[in-house]
């Protein structure tokens, strides 16, 4: 157990990352205590069911009266709504940060709101599973991924320097760049593959050569692996491509460019091009493994186990 | 072990698939012997250390002399070259098969090459992961998968059955239906995946705004589960796109057409159709855990170890 960080921590939101922060403060004794708000009396009940803090309340000002640090974990969406229902609450030099995967637009909507005492450092813990909700936390969470900062120019260095200390001592690595290249680093990274996940779904739902029974059935050639992505919470999803459009569009009319060259390869049967672009893609993953970010163990869609030869 | 179903068995490759074949029927005991021939003399002589088979030929038609069954575990691009090769050699009441993921042009390969007396019976395994060559192969990579079987019009129930029995006896489901059906079937949830995840893994490394080094740290995202399937054998894709080129195209067609519907949804801010296309897509992925395609098991990266909440 190291000295608490954060004397008080309020969690605005206990889903996925919500909760598995709280578990990983509990763990790491980072903070304090740890108050926690959520829209949903039942959420929030069922936060107070599995011991995720030591208070619990339905109204989010509330929560962070005296927090040292306060941590959105909310779809982006609602970020200015809740900045500006806590302003009034919180406590001067308090650091207000997120967990929202679009930066630009959360500092948009939640800057206006904050009182000038306050340590504004956005953040987004680049971590996730496809599951959702307080009952999906577990405090490993974190270990070895990426936390991304955004503090705006002029932002206390201190302040940063407290949260990144946080950050790393729950498993982190921290790393610091502007809101708008997060946005399209993300972008290219988790948000368009989303999109590409949801959408072949989609297409594959939508199809009348070939059943939905035939589709699961068949789905061990690739496809499941989309389906893991595309079963991520529909609305976290639905204000990331609401909230950084710009970005998402701007690689996506590159994937699609991409795209319509290489089924034009397909079309015409250039062989040796198509190997060429195919023994291109293994070195970016053979990196992914060597930055610490993927094991090499074989993926067939069972538990990583014992009883396979590699592992 | 059971008796053999086929006192011989020739492998005409000896790659992820057919090294996994070779460790299945010696495990399961189905097969009495195993020939093995592949064109690459260092593979060869590597199966030999593996002590994958009972016997090791350079030349095709030696490795088939005398077997019950020959399956070809090649890219598919060079089916028709191998039953040419080894059509003189083969006995008379063979089965003759294979494991690739194209069918259609396998068996206009194959077929015009295979003499009266044996049978035909081509096969997919609807199973692998992004490794490949001998040391990549293990006996359980069948179990629970399914197997494909296609054979032409009027081939000879016994055979067709006798080939369903191995594939069942090394764990595989068993399902027929016509080439075509087959390689539309593939193309969606396959192929079509497959050139997705190569296609956004090339856009990510082209780009000038963000750089490589980037793409690989934050790729926890999503990015990372593409850049697997990315990883797969190139020589082996590179066939199956020029040898399911309409089914592939046609798939692709309908993708891209959804795909462009949805970059209008993000452009206008159409949150509620984003909303109903994710909710929709969970389904899908319910319908394949309850298939027993996958596990419920939460992915982030790391092996699924009883450290995770989840099991």
């Amino acid at each position: 157990m190291s000295a608490p960080i954060f004397p008080k921590l309020a969690l605005i939101g206990i889903g996925l990352i919500g909760s598995s922060i709280a578990l990983a403060a509990r763990k790491t004794g980072l903070a304090g205590r740890v108050s926690i708000h959520t829209r949903s009396p039942a959420t929030l009940k069922r936060a107070e069911e599995l011991k995720l803090g030591d208070s619990y309340h339905a109204d989010p000002a509330n929560a962070v009266r005296d927090a040292d640090c306060v941590i959105l974990c909310v779809p982006v969406g609602v970020s200015g709504e809740i900045a500006r229902a806590i302003a009034p609450a919180l406590k001067t030099g308090a650091i207000v940060s997120d967990v929202g995967s679009v930066k630009a637009s959360v500092v948009a909507q939640m800057a206006p709101h904050l009182p000038s005492g306050v340590h504004f450092v956005p953040a987004h813990p680049v971590a996730g599973t496809e599951y959702s909700g307080p009952d999906a936390g577990f405090a490993e969470l974190f270990e070895n991924r990426w936390c991304i900062l955004t503090p705006p120019p002029g932002t206390d260095p201190e302040a940063v320097e407290k949260l990144a200390a946080f950050w790393r001592g729950i498993g982190a690595n921290v790393e610091t760049m502007t809101p708008e290249h997060h946005d399209l680093v993300l972008a290219i990274t988790s948000h368009v593959p989303h999109l590409i996940a949801y959408n072949i779904v989609g297409t594959a739902a939508d199809l009348e050569t070939v059943t939905q029974s035939e589709v699961m059935k068949f789905s061990a050639g690739g496809f499941r692996d989309f389906t893991r992505i595309a079963s991520s919470d529909p609305t976290m999803w639905r204000d990331v491509f609401l909230n950084n459009r710009t970005a998402v569009l701007e690689m996506l009319g590159r994937f699609t460019e991409d795209l319509i060259a290489l089924q034009r390869l397909v079309r015409y049967g250039e062989g040796d091009q198509l190997f060429d672009l195919f023994t291109r893609t293994r070195a970016i993953r053979r990196g992914i493994i060597a930055a610490g970010q993927e094991t090499a163990a074989p993926d067939f869609g069972r538990p990583h186990g014992p009883d396979l030869k590699k592992a």
